[in-house]
């Protein structure tokens, strides 16, 4: 499997001069990164330009959609088998219109023809994915030089429609919280409801009260009650739950 | 605008000699209507060939990607306006692994080279409508000669994997029922609570008790109770609701 994995200039010259991909096409991942109750998503940041976008590539010929996602998920973070979901196609033609990556290869005093697909139109499939930004190294691509974990709150500014994609990503992430959370083994296996809850009040940005969102979580039924957590102060030890796989 | 919306030869000769698509890349839409408690899905049936497909197209360069959907189903149905959502992208390697297309035209005595575009792998991006199908005309494309509604449990031999396109698009419409039933105009503007049971009934597939089913839909504050609808057995008249504009 060809990668476009590191960031000096060979790299960027091989990928300009690759064929085989489906042109036009692009995806775009918003990986959102939980710790320490914060959410925040991965960004990169363009070689020689104050402007960030999202990790994302291009789709080869012979490669399901989904493997090109699954490999520029790999190429920015060495981690394999994340849950990542696709979540919407962008395709306005005007979102591509200022072509950033004409400036990017002309900083690098490399130069294309007008009608090379890299400075062509592009329609992006987004996906999300929820994982542990402590346990994630990053890795930048042939256009930038340095990868970065931002606040959901706090974007810089970014390239193309990405903080578009990354209002949606979250979005997504927000509507589809149940099942991102049980696949994204960012809490122990065995936790307790404090912590699930502390989990979905950074990722929805409001608080629960502790009974509503007690009663709320149980009702789905994706939860297995287990043995308590004695810590010593015996009399309040809180009940341990584990998910219950499918 | 150009369209594709004929069924005659010239029209196909037309599409094959187009330069102007985006390469690889379809738009596909399940169009549900909903009359007299049954779901239907539009489908359209090839020339010459025991197999249906979904009412899709091609994406012009100069086009957005939902003026293309949005296109494909005025071309299909006539109806300008109408609620269109995107609900995933389709893009296995192999989906279109079977060129039904190359089959089509040389069924019509043409003929393209091995590299031409209609041949090549396509990803298609599907897009979910609900209409009321006793209103829509339907109009069939190059490719097809008849285009005819079918309840979604009886859908007949697919082309690609337009069958999993389908199921997929119904599941979305499942899990989005009442933003889609609010947008689709189904029912007339004011209604009875057993009017809007019965079309959630049909399209979820299955029975809610009447009580349990006013107390959800209540309390989702998109509904304004009206008048009470007088048909001259007074004592048991219902209320009259419609929906809150947002």
């Amino acid at each position: 499997m060809k990668t476009y994995g590191s960031k000096n200039i060979e790299t960027l010259k091989q990928l300009i001069e690759e064929k085989d991909f489906i042109p036009n096409l692009s995806v775009d991942c918003t990986i959102f990164g939980f710790h320490d109750n914060i959410l925040k998503v991965l960004l990169l940041k363009y070689h020689d330009l104050d402007m960030w976008s999202l990790p994302g590539g291009f789709v080869f010929v012979d490669e399901d959609l989904r493997e090109a996602a699954d490999r520029v998920l790999y190429e920015r973070t060495h981690l394999k088998g994340l849950f990542l979901e696709q979540f919407h196609t962008f395709g306005r033609l005007d979102r591509t219109i200022n072509n950033v990556h004409k400036t990017l290869i002309n900083n690098k005093g490399l130069d294309v023809p007008k009608d090379h697909w890299i400075l062509q139109r592009f329609i992006t499939v987004g996906y999300c994915s929820l994982i542990d930004f402590s346990l994630a190294n990053t890795f930048p691509d042939a256009f930038n030089e340095t990868c970065a974990w931002f606040e959901v709150s706090k974007i810089p500014k970014m390239a193309f429609d990405h903080d578009r994609i990354i209002a949606d990503g979250h979005e997504y992430l927000r509507k589809n919280i149940d099942t991102q959370v049980a696949a994204s083994n960012l809490l122990p296996e065995k936790f307790t409801m404090k912590d699930l809850q502390s989990l979905y009040e950074t990722i929805l940005g409001e608080k629960f009260r502790r009974n509503n969102f007690q009663r709320k979580i149980l009702s789905m039924n994706s939860l297995e009650r287990l043995e308590k957590l004695y810590d010593g102060s015996a009399n309040k030890a809180p009940f341990l739950y584990k998910f219950i796989k499918e």
